[in-house]
């Protein structure tokens, strides 16, 4: 049996073109000659599809994206994720299932059992668990469909659910198993799928075909990373990341085993390509091409402005360099470095006049009160209206340029520096974009080494340095880890070392500046715990704050 | 027996001064003879706490709050909810639970069994459901303990849920039911409450105690309205609603039942009471006093700073007048009127040269094009940046005067009009709009009259009218209706009659403008579907769009 997986770049609610897709990959499996094609799940609207389940028109779209891709299984079977309807009157209406479609119609629908509902998970807001399990049996062998979630429940020290889909199978002896997976990108998701995945192959001894979704859906990047392995629980085959790819297994060579292909990982290169994926598909999904961003002479512009030359094309972005009375002669000698290094336009406007015009409107109103945030923010908003007004005027999209480490404890100025329709490398610590930076540079210099070097500062005020106002970032970048990502409270990181007093202090301004969040354009995720759909707090809470 | 039940206004994550209105509220309880009193659904740490769960140092406190109400429960026994841990390795690590105190212990733990994982709700994200009922006997009697959701399950057509909690608890014989919620406001959700608390009492047979939470948190107002209805399907008693309250009966008189005391409901009084406890508990609750608004003369933000100064006191609102070239006289004098009518400050702040001083930057840069949606912009986003300015200074919190109409098809300027910390009436309606300026007038002119009649418009513009570019709010709101809270289809709603090419604009605005509303503040929810957390959306879907 010969067996093809599909790691394709879905579009949410695209249905025609989703179709359209997965029949080209359909005729190229057939020409290789597969006998079965596997596609990721919920392959036919797009993952996650959110609320729009709730529209009995969407399922309607599904359902004929089904019949459309059943009239094309004759001498192929295609296995494809799409919702279906509970035909039961009490639980939830839907299903997230694998169709197995054979001979021009559904032969077998197979849902998915484990619903994940955590993080940016809400499974269980839409769908029913599956309650029978049933292998496939196709030219004379027994498949185990499986979607996603549904092979995680093994090995793990504290399970979330209290059933294991395979375990259900096993008894019918299954061949192989088959997994429909949306499993979006985070920088240590690739080893542990592999290591789930090799966990379930050790455990029934047979191969198993685990198919990803590859493309990216707003904040959420889905990277692709199909595998392959063999009973021998060797990493057989594993596809590229960050890319489509169509692959045909010969399953006797698959069960043979004895091959191990694994990829490099390099954390700053998978984040890096993450990004790059990232903002290539919000762009491309959302009908843009252009992409515009303030350029300050800083580490963070720099980065965000390479990662979107990269993803869009320099061709395709302009650079906006707006220095003030504060700015230094070499933020703006950087900002042009950069600029002429990346081949791309760029504008530079003096702000320090349109200051002066609010601030003649505003000084009879002020009381005579030292210089704080209030003028701050003033110029701080005053680009991000400059901004705004060049990309409306020529159908950019802004890019925000806010890191991890500035969300968490709040600074920034919501509505001037944290204005934009995606923020690129907000999922991203400062200590961490010093890193990409040098990834960045690693075959020559793009980001002028003055940039990496210099202190951080947001040139607000005269000799700023981001020092001033914040513990320094190789210590707040632990704790914020630690806190964010570990949910270690003030207890375990005063074990851990850290000063109460600054512990306390960095977990107030991460609770009392989640209002700011709250308005922040979405993250591109690329770690296990991003700012936004993934943590929900609450905004008025009195805890740690 | 005597049983005491108390709707309070509790602070999610303030386990000290949650703890010390229950202890205030028993002692009152036993003054006034209580055998027993019953708070709401996880009442020590406030609901809804979100991800606050995940931190083990929140739980560890929940726990401390409820050794401290255990100590209390001396000669009374106290109900109360509370996050309570799981002791089984798999599912999830929490319940949410009915802790029954008395004889100063925790004598019996009833854990929620349906979690509601819909619209605002999450609860499954963190809970693992009961799967063992016992009632509680106290002094000669049987209790059943409920959640919130648990008596939600019966009567439905389309039962979200397989089992009943009730069923369960009903052969052990309890003689009365104690239901603890957190259940939130929406104008039509007091009468569906009632609705199923008298279905529950009439199939059971037994009274019920049904004790919701009262207050605003962020974007959720629990509404209190808390229930006794006998067993004769009567409504014994309902609290009031919006406010704290703790009454005592006596169940052999309410077990007599024959008394019916309903309260008046009127959608207009309701949507504008549970506003003013929303702004209210949104600044109190934060740490503020003081709100900051922009007039424009429109019905928006008039109905905006009504609203603020009854929620805040008028001493506690102050309004900024700011005119430009398109600004009709009339705009600026029933601007001044109604802060007039109201004995609130305001500043009068004309910016048209703030608008020329960007426009002598961007002129160079912007080609000869018409005039479009980037001066538009600057308009808005100037008044943003004066009105953001002020509360910088001054410690306001700026409030956003969107209303729903426009954050559904995108009219508003993202960073401009759409700023503000909390959006007051974006969950209202443009044609509702009206209705409540009718409502808060209805004892005498507060709200202009001229604000009231004049023709919208966002006088951006010479002569702009909304009606220039967005269809009549009586059709487009009804569309919006019939879309957003009945998740109707372009199918479904042309053939309600709506013209077809209407319907695909509206619809297609309302999803390509997800981007906007996902950086909007968030909005005070009235109706059973607000924009926010309760309406979960993707960004770069391509669907109706």
């Amino acid at each position: 049996m010969r067996i093809a997986i599909a790691q394709l770049n879905f579009h949410i609610g695209n249905f025609d073109g989703n179709v359209r897709k997965m029949l080209d990959a359909v005729a190229e499996a057939k020409a290789a000659g597969a006998d079965l094609i596997c596609f990721s799940e919920l392959a036919t609207c797009g993952y996650p599809p959110r609320d729009f389940l709730e529209f009995d028109d969407f399922i309607v779209q599904a359902e004929g994206a089904i019949a459309q891709l059943a009239a094309a299984a004759q001498d192929i079977a295609i296995v494809v994720g799409s919702p279906s309807r509970n035909p039961v009157i009490e639980g939830k209406d839907l299903y997230n299932s694998a169709y197995f479609l054979a001979d021009g119609a559904i032969q077998q629908v197979q849902h998915k059992t484990l619903l994940p509902t955590y993080d940016i998970f809400d499974e269980y807001r839409y769908f029913e668990p599956a309650s029978e399990f049933k292998v496939v049996e196709y030219r004379g062998k027994k498949i185990a469909l499986t979607v996603c979630e549904d092979i995680w429940n093994i090995g793990n020290e504290n399970p979330l659910y209290t059933i294991c889909p395979m375990d259900e199978l096993q008894p019918q002896g299954p061949d192989f198993i088959l997994n429909l997976s949306a499993s979006p990108f985070a920088h240590d998701q690739a080893e542990q799928r592999i290591h789930v995945v090799r966990a379930n192959v050790e455990r029934y001894g047979i191969p198993m075909f685990y198919v990803n979704h590859a493309g990216a859906q707003t904040e959420l990047i889905f990277d692709g990373g199909s595998l392959v392995l063999s009973p021998d629980g060797k990493l057989y085959d594993e596809l590229p990341y960050f890319e489509e790819a169509l692959r045909c297994y010969d399953l006797d060579e698959v069960m043979a085993g004895g091959r191990e292909r694994p990829q490099d990982k390099h954390k700053m290169r998978l984040i890096h390509d993450a990004i790059v994926l990232g903002v290539r598909d919000y762009f491309g999904k959302l009908g843009f091409s252009r992409a515009i961003v303030g350029l300050s002479g800083g580490i963070d512009s720099a980065v965000t402005t390479v990662l979107a030359a990269r993803a869009l094309g320099p061709e395709n972005v302009r650079v906006i360099l707006m220095p003030s009375q504060f700015s230094s002669e070499h933020s703006i000698a950087d900002a042009r470095d950069l600029a002429e290094n990346l081949g791309i336009a760029y504008d530079l406007i003096p702000i320090a006049d349109i200051y002066g015009a609010f601030m003649d409107k505003l000084s009879p109103i002020f009381p005579a009160r030292p210089f704080d945030d209030a003028e701050d923010n003033v110029q701080a908003r005053r680009r991000g209206v400059i901004l705004l007004a060049l990309s409306n005027k020529f159908g950019h999209i802004l890019l925000n340029t806010s890191n991890k480490s500035e969300m968490a404890v709040g600074y920034g100025t919501l509505y001037g520096d944290m204005c934009g329709g995606l923020s690129v490398i907000g999922d991203v610590y400062k200590t961490e974009v010093f890193e990409l930076a040098r990834y960045i540079n690693k075959d020559g210099e793009v980001i002028p080494e003055n940039t990496i070097v210099k202190p951080p500062s947001a040139e607000l005020r005269p000799d700023q340095k981001d020092s001033d106002s914040l513990p320094d970032y190789t210590i707040l970048d632990e704790v914020l880890f630690q806190y964010i990502e570990k949910r270690q409270g003030p207890k375990e990181l005063i074990e851990m070392g850290f000063e109460e007093a600054l512990v306390r202090r960095i977990l107030r301004l991460v609770n009392i500046n989640e209002f700011k969040r709250h308005q922040t354009a979405p993250v591109i995720r690329v770690s296990p715990k991003a700012f936004g759909m993934g943590r929900r707090m609450p905004i008025v809470g009195k805890y740690l704050s």
